[in-house]
């Protein structure tokens, strides 16, 4: 029998989980039977499990190859963009039995999307079974913006003027303070714009209710913030502590998606320095282990405010991969295993990130996806992430490149050469 | 049915491969039934074939996966190293049935070997039904080292004196010619030392011809080249035949095991160009798409000589994941696919790259590699790659540690900081 069958790894799965997941070790295997084997002796022995299997599961799936890690993700798709590299479970992590039965089969439980059964979590981190990256209260706090906010205001964080709405009432207080256009938004499962509505006009309420859920989903409203720039600061926390900052990247959206990101981030040395601080502070407020995204607006006078949090790794920080010296991804894995986090500085002069974003459903979105991917291909200083994904939808995140340069303009240069419009979006 | 299961991937697969196969797409679907489909459209929808799924199979298959290309491996092992991110096949890349049969299963073949039953290449080759890469033809000269060698002499490609030794009057002639110490080679299956033997003395005629099987396992001598350093160029060459020089590297043996290389080597700009120039005319006696690994010796007055070549990936080239834009395994996979050639440039100032070496047998060894890793996880500028490997025994590959740098000094202090014998090696 081939020594190398990672025994913990295989021993942890049941005859259930083998009927709906890529039980890799055991298929390869000629002799099914494994081995139960004693704790693992290293961190870097230990099953790091995933809740969700999308791109950011595949890329920590594939950094953690780099260290010899074993992947597990729970993911309710057939064949997750994850699968490339780990052992798939078919199962929601949004259902209670799914996350607890999967919990039970990793050493180091993780998330790539904060929309998780939380309460699920909680329960098994109070009965100390399972050992969650980040902790379950940090991932419970994060998932509602509102009470983020308010959290994260405690800890000292520059945030915009932001309020509960419960009801009619408060939506008509909360247009009389902040003016037009504001900020209507959802607490929960909101990302990439969708819980997100820009209310121009008192005319503008009830659709705007209507696109939210009504009060009852949860609501919350924002002062607009008239910003100069969208900043980012991704932040790895080992699980004893150590903090460790990326660079500030600016971020640009389109219709409310990231879609470029530049790093460093053409800003003051006074905006960069309070960016990190604000980063610095939110950490204060973090438990547990893993890579963290801060969001900030940049407004005039170098003045920075929070954003929102995401408890894991993010979309800012996809140029990390082949800008920094270890990527957000590695870090992630090392910092949820407890393994000295990696060197987080630049190791290029400029990197710029762009996404590759369906430009339309199907046949066409494809067609369109491949021709940036072809010019991303004969373009120098340029590497291609393809996510391997079910098929291309209007607005879908279906893969991203890293644009490095010895120069910022080397790099827009770069940029310019794929795609015009992406580089238009950037202020001189 | 998930659509995004890789249908002309699975559809090749049959009964007979899927019970000693990891067939991820099949297992992961809650269907095992699979739609065939048509010929890919693009080269990046094509399955890539490996002929080996050793640590070199492992990282083709890791940056295949980022432009979403599938790959598959033939390997005699259960779960070779590369098996964490592609279907492996089991079977021997040495018998004519294993690889006709998995041949028939992928849209275009390779190899990280170069030890394989070229015999079945040609055959195939010639029937025009499978699509090999590098050419069966050049793959079959490699693997004769006197073969090569003629080869590339006919080419104009500087060599070192060499002589067949079919039997004892040529291994006099030869002595007396080369005089002591020269090197006695067997002609096919050498790598990593093995197959070579340094003869000092007329005494140690039959110790070097026992050692090496005898003048019937096919033999020849090589005039001792009294090199200053050793220098690798890894090239790519497209399909096509456009062609992609990286950087000079500068390799260190230990025990004729590669241990260290550094990139770019600290030479003079004419050796560089000879160099440069020698890599080039090796090309012209290649056919096919792929990375071709040129080493050198390195001489006085700047002479550089052809030692050999591999016709595929090469532990000289390991630095380019971290320290140039396109690897050296990603462009292995555009080469062999036909796409464009990525970026062969440096995007660091100064990259070392420091194998992960067995230091003893069983349980100490992997100790000690531990502990080197621990060290490496800890440094600055550091990026380990582990290859999951059964088990370590003295002198194998287990993995590699990148050391990028600002500089030629931060990058050897940090090697120094790893390993402070292997930083010795360095002539200043």
């Amino acid at each position: 029998m081939d020594k190398r069958v990672p025994y913990s790894f295989a021993s942890k799965v049941g005859k259930a989980a083998f009927s709906i997941a890529i039980l890799i070790a055991s298929i390869a295997d000629a002799n099914p039977e494994v081995i139960p084997t004693s704790t693992p002796q290293t961190p870097r022995a230990k099953v790091l499990g995933i809740l969700g299997g999308g791109q950011l599961g595949r890329m920590l799936a594939l950094s953690a190859a780099n260290l010899g890690v074993k992947v597990m993700v729970l993911d309710p798709s057939d064949r997750p963009p994850a699968a490339v590299a780990s052992q798939a479970v078919k199962g929601h992590f949004r259902y209670a039995d799914d996350v607890q039965n999967f919990a039970s089969k990793v050493d180091v439980l993780t998330i790539e999307i904060e929309h998780v059964d939380a309460e699920t979590l909680t329960m098994l981190e109070g009965e100390g079974t399972v050992d969650i990256q980040p902790s379950a209260k940090t991932i419970t706090m994060i998932q509602d913006k509102f009470a983020q906010k308010e959290y994260f205001k405690e800890f000292g964080v520059p945030v915009g003027e932001f309020c509960d709405i419960p009801d009619e009432n408060a939506l008509v207080h909360a247009a009389n303070e902040y003016g037009y256009p504001f900020m209507l938004k959802s607490k929960r499962l909101a990302y990439d714009g969708r819980g997100n509505y820009v209310v121009h006009s008192k005319e503008a309420h009830t659709i705007a209710l209507e696109k939210l859920g009504g009060y009852a989903h949860g609501l919350y409203a924002e002062k607009w913030q008239p910003f100069e720039k969208e900043l980012a600061v991704m932040v790895v926390r080992c699980r004893d502590g150590e903090v460790k900052l990326y660079p500030v990247t600016q971020t640009v959206q389109r219709d409310s998606i990231c879609h470029v990101t530049e790093t460093p981030a053409l800003i003051s040395e006074s905006a960069r320095l309070r960016a990190e601080l604000l980063a610095k502070q939110v950490m204060n407020g973090m438990e547990g282990g893993g890579v963290f995204g801060v969001e900030m607006f940049l407004l005039a006078d170098d003045v920075v405010l929070l954003n929102e949090v995401a408890p894991r790794v993010h979309n800012s920080g996809h140029y990390t991969i082949d800008g920094c010296v270890t990527s957000q991804f590695e870090n992630h894995v090392r910092a949820t295993l407890g393994l000295p986090l990696g060197d987080t500085s630049l190791k290029v002069n400029h990197v710029i990130m762009l996404n590759i974003l369906g430009e339309a459903d199907g046949k066409r979105g494809e067609e369109l996806a491949g021709e940036l991917i072809d010019r991303a291909l004969a373009t120098p200083g340029c590497s291609v992430h393809w996510y391997d994904k079910s098929g291309v939808t209007k607005g879908r995140k279906i893969g991203h490149i890293n644009i490095v340069g010895k120069s910022m303009q080397e790099a827009r240069d770069r940029l310019g050469a794929l795609d015009p419009k992406a580089l238009e979006r950037f202020s001189p």
